[in-house]
């Protein structure tokens, strides 16, 4: 079937969103023609502000359009000295979420993958450790993910935490509470093993 | 969790598009930041312009930013004389994909709905008895869909043919071809007796 141009690259266009495929995006395209132009009008809009304006946190690396994000921009905050190192802006969501965190974070906007050229720089190691230097943190949470490559980035920064005295710890992983031992992953139950406490 | 204004904006106006809650259009919204800056850019453009300048065929109604869309703008379609009427363009879509049907199309973009107001006019069934009074036509097939609406309307068309001489036909409803009889609901198996063709 031959759509007219602009509506083909309308569809082309919406199946670059994660998760759309072809067909959906066909739907998605005569369903906002049908019934909402008003909103594909204010999508595009804020589509287009949010690609132009919106960089990295100057501090922390997350997304914002401001110099300092909101977290960053937190005094409280950034004076507990506890600082956590996420991989992304969406780890930071989820441990918002839980309301029990209140220092500040770093995003690292990836981890360290040699394989992909990734180094030390592109994650902003370079910052962190001025961070590390200037002796205004005392304390660095490392929750980058229970991967081979997130486990080599949290062991990356706790070296760099050692060699500028501030006091690094890996958050715990084990069995999800509420979780069920037989449906758990085995790694994750060596880590649950492995991870016991004392009671 | 408090996102900068601008991410806020994307992530609310991300959820008109259909069947995009608040956590897909979170997961988009920083996914499209980190990778694909350019596609969200294309995007945006892309929705404009379909926004702006899509409208509808005035022959068939189907969505085009042309005068006239490319089906009814074949006159080899156009001098069929046959005219297939059906509810939406994604109909059209379906239709079209089996590449069996030669005729041209009227999309009514609806069905009659008294409840909701939905009259004649508001499905162009004035342009569509003027094209039946011209002459043109040898015979309108109406394929709109085997619901209440989709059947009052196919009927109220019907009328209108008669009214005019134009030949009718109702698309056959019955058990899908390839389909088991068993996992087949009551009303299509109903439609599929009593549609049934003597051998
Ligand atoms: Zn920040
Ligand atoms: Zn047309």
């Amino acid at each position: 079937m031959q759509f007219s141009p602009l509506l083909s690259r309308l569809i082309e266009t919406l199946t670059y969103l994660p998760g759309i495929g072809k067909k959906g995006a066909t739907r998605i395209a005569f369903q906002m023609l049908e019934r909402n132009r008003e909103g594909a009008m204010a999508l595009s809009h804020a589509l287009h502000d949010a690609m132009e304006h919106i960089k990295h946190c100057r501090m922390c690396r997350t997304f914002t359009e401001d110099e300092i994000c909101a977290i960053c921009a937190n005094t409280r905050r950034v004076d507990s000295g506890v600082l956590c190192i996420v991989e992304s802006p969406q780890d930071v969501v989820a441990i918002e979420q839980t309301a029990s965190f209140e220092g500040t974070y770093f995003v690292l906007m990836g981890h360290l993958s040699p394989i992909d050229g990734i180094g030390p720089e592109d994650l902003g190691l370079d910052e962190l450790e001025a961070r590390l230097a200037n002796g205004k943190l005392q304390e660095v949470i490392l929750a980058t993910n229970p991967t081979v490559e997130g486990e080599a980035t949290a062991h990356y920064i706790s070296q760099l935490c050692q060699k500028h005295n501030v006091a690094a710890s890996r958050i715990a992983h084990g069995v999800p509470v509420g979780g069920e031992l037989e449906y758990i992953d085995g790694n994750t139950l060596m880590h649950a093993f492995s991870g016991r406490k004392t009671l």
